[in-house]
């Protein structure tokens, strides 16, 4: 069933992908119309860039696909709470929905600018958020 | 004399870029121990991507010049308040001075994520704040 479950089910298989290359692992899918339209997993350290997060590379990747740089008809799907940079992106871009797993009370955007999302996007959380952050908790654990 | 003016008419430089080719007229260049490392202007329309802020491609092409992903060394200019996705990634970049000249009432990040900033990086604003306006004035009064 294509369902959010399904779709964050997908994001974490990006998420895993940063996690194998010893990035923070978060993982991002656009979905338009019940098709993944683009994927992301964060990047930053790999490519030495802090704006590379999974959420970044996804949305930048599915207005290519679109062909038009505003993603109304769009669900994001990121693997944990979007910081604020990414709260920002998704909120220039209109995005219909953002369905995140895990919440980021570090630097989700929720603590910083609770008021940036566009008003029209719907924002749904906690979808696999146990599996979500156990990833997270892993890879820091890993790192300590 | 290589001052906050000088740099940021160089940012100006590239905000005219921007409205020369019809994009929201917004500049920035990155500088480190006096020389300007980075460039970049608003490019959202042309490249369909919402990311494609002055800021960020700046601060993409300051870490590859850099080799590394922080900029605690270097001085990012804007000739306009950066948004909150822009804000949240020179706060990732952990820059170590952010200078802009006109204000962004309506979608500077100081109204919705004041705190979004690196507690270390030093804010300056008003730099050529009527310059860098009135370019934008001009944009926006072309378009009516």
């Amino acid at each position: 069933m294509l369902d959010d479950t399904y779709f964050m089910k997908q994001a974490l298989m990006e998420a895993q992908k940063a996690f194998d290359k010893d990035e923070v692992p978060v993982g991002a899918v656009v979905v338009c119309k019940e098709r993944i339209i683009a994927r992301g997993y964060n990047l930053t350290e790999t490519l030495n860039d802090v704006t590379a997060h999974a959420e970044m590379q996804a949305i930048t990747a599915a207005a290519n696909v679109l062909g038009g740089k505003y993603l109304n008809e769009c669900t994001i799907y990121v693997t944990v709470e979007p910081c604020v940079m990414c709260a920002g992106a998704i909120a220039w871009a209109q995005t219909g929905k953002l369905v995140y797993g895990a919440d980021d009370e570090k630097r989700g955007y929720q603590r910083y600018a609770p008021t940036a999302m566009h008003p029209k996007t719907i924002v749904k959380k906690g979808v696999l958020q146990e599996e979500c952050a156990a990833l997270m908790k892993l890879f820091f654990k890993k790192k300590r």
